[in-house]
């Protein structure tokens, strides 16, 4: 019961259940009808254990965050998710028992998102590894044709905005490698499930479209993301780091040791929007939040980057005014 | 210089040269523009080095072989290629340099492929892993709306046909790992070289759009393959193993010794394609061959499954007429 074709037809042929194109995975590929006057947009993100996940991770929460993290560049470039493929690759020396109650769980956290946002399996690929865990999903949107919000659009006098709260997600990953942070344990599991279950701001972007100049989503952490941004708009950022929107657990953690406040600002794994747009469309932005069902926050402001006085895009300046310098800025892969 | 975002500019994004929509790999997401008329077809393969490719296989061929059996998903589908993504996972272990040397040869394999196909890499994703080299590619086609070739289409009487020639790359993994099937070092460099530089299919495919019935790509296996068609068909297929096309290596490879004839019909990695079609229809298969630079040749008949006479999908007749059994049907990746 353990080869492919069985592995296919029972764990992930149901998520595909619904999608004609799809042949109920038993075919070399699938087929998307055309969407006329629509943009495809596509991405692609890999998630491999001990790298983007833990091994303590529960099932259900990879399933989530694999398909979560896609579905946030979906939003970032302001998509609507119309469809995924997974390509997994398990390690072989996993016994049966183990990798079905694994992928029972992972198809569970799996079919959970993509019923929220209305969307299919359509195929991928099931391989065996020597390896760790690995999860690879692309994912298909659409955009009405030229609406996409690129990070290359931003312009000097926007202003910044973020989606929700930033640093929760690099703050729960502190508490699932054992920190207690000096929070209780009902903060530290608020932040845990924001490593392990992040929220794509799917509607927001969605509203974005014809209203931002440019967008990201925060993957990589606020700074590195927003430099994105900056070097491919060929401006600078500054940002009052005051008014990055804390999460009542993430205020408490800073209270308590203020030297986190570098892990908000450069942690990843938010999957919030970082987002510009000009002055005049501030006004319209509250109502497009509230539709949405997320906060949005300013942060700061796009600048020339002749006249922006640092070498570095962004500039960060501290509850005191002076500028903020930090050891490390964002996670790298390499 | 071994950071994630300096390898995907300095190694990737010439592949995504000349595609406006990948914005020089840059952004959150791609953008494919809607095409009319036509439904977009999507495939997933990856590879794992030690799984699907060798150590000792060279990055070029590897590079080459991730995209080449990818395409060769979308020629069973009678696709015409357009774009591609790839995410990649490299070893942590590797130092930089002969990271950037394996790089340099992948994806010059992979820009081969693609100038041959006129396609280009719209995105993607590169993570460091702690364990193999591996590779996935999803891949975007293009076939006129309800015309793809699915292989549920078989139909009793229909004649099965297949591209090219059988078992070559199953014997050349056989060479590649020690064994010299009583062949000069030329027989063996062509058998190796059909293991690490599949051609897919791609002009016949196309070309078999509204006169094939039901259409895979050899991946797993002559008799694996034919049996997805059966199954998804509720047909059964009987073949003459003798009419089953062969390389001048591979006849000479089974001249000395018979029992690798298991092994060519049951050996993965061909990526020919195996098809069936109505006989008033072969008329016409002929120039379509011809059109497309690759022989066809048929190799057996469609039955009615309850009229068939064996409970398997797939019959093999040996050169004598009687019934062949084999060891092993095709390979199974658990």
């Amino acid at each position: 019961v353990t080869d492919e074709f069985s592995l296919i037809e029972r764990f992930f042929a149901p998520l595909a259940e619904g999608a004609g194109g799809a042949f109920a995975l038993t075919d070399d590929a699938a087929v998307l009808p055309p969407m006329p006057g629509r943009n495809l947009v596509v991405t692609c993100d890999g998630m491999v254990e001990g790298v983007h996940f833990l091994a303590t991770d529960p099932a259900e929460t990879v399933g989530h965050k694999v398909l979560a993290v896609n579905l946030s560049d979906l939003a970032a470039m302001g998509a609507t998710p119309l469809a995924y493929v997974l390509s997994i690759a398990l390690p072989r020396t996993w016994m049966a028992a183990d990798l079905e109650d694994w992928l029972a769980g992972c198809t569970a956290g799996l079919g959970a998102v993509q019923a929220r946002f209305g969307i299919v399996l359509v195929g991928g690929d099931t391989v065996a590894t020597p390896g760790p865990l690995s999860l690879t999903v692309t994912a298909f949107g659409h955009v009405p044709a030229g609406g996409e919000l690129c990070r290359s659009g931003a312009r000097p006098g926007d202003l910044i905005f973020v989606s929700g709260t930033i640093g929760d997600a690099a703050l729960g990953l502190h508490v699932l490698q054992g920190a207690t942070l000096g929070l209780d344990a009902e903060d530290q599991a608020r932040l845990a499930d924001r490593y392990r279950r992040p929220e794509p701001r799917v509607a927001l972007g969605g509203h974005l479209v014809g209203l931002a100049h440019a967008a990201v989503d925060v993957s990589d952490g606020l700074v590195a993301d927003l430099g994105h941004i900056c070097r491919t708009s060929g401006v600078a950022a500054r940002i009052n780091t005051a008014d990055v929107p804390l999460s009542p657990p993430a205020a408490r953690a800073i209270d308590r040791d203020p030297a986190l406040l570098a892990v908000v600002l450069t942690g990843g794994d938010d999957y919030e929007l970082c987002f510009t747009l000009p002055s005049a469309a501030e006004p319209a932005l509250a109502a497009i939040a509230a539709r949405s069902g997320v906060a949005v926050q300013r942060i700061g402001l796009i600048e020339d980057f002749a006249a922006h006085g640092t070498r570095a895009a962004v500039l960060l300046q501290g509850p005191d005014g002076a500028p903020l310098v930090l050891d490390r800025n964002g996670y790298r892969h390499f």
